[in-house]
């Protein structure tokens, strides 16, 4: 008996009824960025790990615990499926000077990403984003954030996604994140033991990330003793004007002192989108600003760059929108051989119909007509076109409309003008 | 100074400018794959490495030198980035039981397959395919072979591939294979020193590859004996049929005799599609019948399966095609603010315009008239939308034809629908 083999844990297939889903998805997303000024760009499934380790943080989960090596990789050498997007697109930007074409590159991107997730948790291990990034030099603008957000939202919406949230915070420049970060580990000294295992592990590494743990006691400790991150007059300036002009678009958001993001690069704006129907593991999306992260990776270092990006998780969107399949958009004909002498002719009719992209299939196992009817009611079609032995003799065809049942007979080379006219109505 | 980052050797990014190229063919492939019937499937980016090595033969080169493999595998367990889309496809196809809920399963898919190819060669590590299978018990039908055939010819012209030659051949049954393998050792037995050093290799294991052997030497000695296969008067029959098929339709092509392909999976019909321009790595794409592979991945065995398929390279057919790059889609209008104080305004009308679906976009650093009428251009904008002193004070836009160099003054409330009818016309 062979082996029977199953689709690897934490992945799936996406089925003939989901595809059009996803397909339909992936358009809108396309033509929303696009109207943004946002442009398509494509980068391998894997890169250099050190992208990874340099982008993420070496320190960081994703790294360390998450992500997926090629095999024959060594201590500080070998490749990764990409975890995110952002190090990428960043990291193209930087080998295909972008910089020096245009003040500001809006891109966006639809693809798989990769976390060796622990299967048991009914996490994937490949899923899929759509990420939007503006970056350039000098660029650093509020519009531009709230742009972005706006952006995340709108794309949502499209899609169906209901009862969104947005939540915003500002973790500063570089220098209020180095502030805040000893702040917070002052704030907490005498807390310290009041915190889960997890927390008291960050403190020292990670001490933000002691703010969205989702344990009860850390939560409440977190509630009790932070009301605002302090920011430097400047940092806490821009974050009203971000405010300022998501208010003056109309998107609505709260802001929250405890939203932080779990990747190292983030400065400045972070924020997190909800959905309502999702339970505990509610984010359809977040994002934030990284304006250190292109000379992190090699950018020019004379230069000021602006870097701003978002992530939408694909699976959770169409489980927020509660769209399990499509309905699959039926053919528009559907051609029946009466008898197997016919079926050259109906195959020739066929490919007629197809050449004019008309959506045409048929049974080369010739059965009875009431099973070959059954094919075609089961495929959706519009319209039967049946060939007998009349037909043949007279160079016709008898067509059927599976709606209506009314049955006519077509001469041939009439057929494809015929059916187009009839299908436009 | 920082390290910079190069994609990896055998990748490449798809950038902006053509990434709207691999739209467009996408787009397409999935209307005509759809106007056949056929609908799309999507698999993960890697499968359980014993998928492959069973579907395509342990011994096949793919297996042996080119599969790359994630990190952590052991001698007969692991995963490995698919190199094709075949085996994924069947192997869905039984897990998911499509032989109980259809009696043909048509399925096409459109994604990245990885090999590791030396870079040297100048080949790709990660390079992009459409395929399309035809599967289903007792499902085998010469005018199916022509079918998905003439799906592969009509998708090539649609994407302007020119100089599009088909050549085609049977490799019969497996009993066939069995015989003609025997056959061919025989045949060559005595000029086996003739051969090159691979085709001596593989003399014993794959001899069918000594047909197709490129080396110049092998090339003769093929010419001089091999001028057809010896098929059992059944498989003849078959591949008449299928030629009849085509020749109904109007699909031209050659027989080869010399043709094969080399995965093992393959049975009778096996085919390639060449197209001019592209050197001697003239192959756009390729495919053939594979009957007995579901059993082979653990499909029922008291079915009798048919199976037949093909794969379409992306990156040769855009070379073919002559196509680099897209002219990118110029926006609809450029929002410009010709004071800072006036941006809010801007960014509010520009939100208008995109919940609208009009493509717009403004500069969110203010420069003088000239460098904004400057980005306006370069971002290809049909309209330019100026707010200075006057249209700010009466909440109005003036409207610029960037193509006539017409101007005139809208009111606010007036722009969208203004816009939206200058743009249709």
């Amino acid at each position: 008996m062979p082996k029977k083999f199953a689709v690897p844990r934490g992945t799936s297939d996406i089925l003939p009824d989901q595809a059009g889903l996803w397909e339909e998805l992936e358009s809108k997303a396309r033509l929303v960025c696009q109207s943004y000024g946002y442009r398509e760009i494509r980068t391998p499934i894997y890169e250099d790990i050190n992208l990874f380790k340099r982008s993420l943080g070496a320190a960081s989960d994703v790294v360390n615990k998450q992500l997926l090596e090629l095999a024959g990789s060594k201590e500080d050498e070998g490749y990764a499926l990409r975890p995110e997007g952002t190090a990428a697109v960043v990291r193209s930007y930087i080998e295909n000077s972008m910089d020096g074409k245009e003040s500001l590159s809006k891109l966006f991107y639809i693809g798989a990403m990769f976390r060796g997730e622990r299967p048991q948790k009914g996490r994937l291990r490949q899923f899929h984003q759509i990420g939007a990034e503006a970056i350039g030099p000098n660029s650093t603008s509020a519009f531009l954030d709230a742009e972005l957000i706006a952006l995340a939202m709108h794309l949502l919406k499209e899609f169906g996604v209901k009862g969104l949230r947005l939540k915003i915070n500002s973790l500063g420049s570089r220098e209020d994140k180095a502030h805040i970060s000893l702040w917070l580990r002052e704030t907490f000294a005498h807390h310290k033991d009041n915190l889960c295992e997890e927390c008291q592990n960050r403190f020292e590494r990670n001490v933000f990330r002691v703010l969205d743990c989702k344990n009860e006691s850390c939560r409440k400790e977190v509630a009790a003793v932070v009301k605002d991150l302090p920011l430097s007059p400047e940092s806490q300036d821009y974050f009203g004007q971000v405010q300022a002009s998501l208010k003056g678009i109309g998107v609505a958001f709260e802001v929250s002192a405890h939203l932080v993001r779990g990747l190292d690069y983030y400065t400045h704006t972070v924020f997190e989108i909800t959905a309502e129907g999702l339970g505990s593991q509610d984010a359809v999306g977040a994002g934030g600003r990284y304006n250190g992260l292109v000379q992190e990776l090699g950018g020019n270092e004379k230069i000021n760059y602006g870097a701003i990006g978002f992530a939408l998780g694909i699976e959770r969107i169409l489980l927020a929108s509660g769209k399990a399949a499509s309905k699959p958009k039926g053919l528009d004909a559907f051609v029946i051989a009466m008898k197997e002498e016919y079926q050259s002719r109906g195959f020739l009719i066929l490919q007629e119909l197809r050449r004019e992209a008309i959506r045409a299939d048929m049974s080369f196992t010739v059965g009875s007509m009431k099973s070959q009817m059954g094919r075609c009611d089961k495929a959706g079609a519009r319209f039967a076109l049946i060939l007998g032995e009349e037909e043949i003799k007279n160079n016709t065809v008898s067509l059927k409309d599976m709606r209506t049942g009314q049955q006519e007979t077509l001469a041939v080379e009439n057929l494809v003008s015929s059916l187009k006219d009839k299908l436009c109505n």
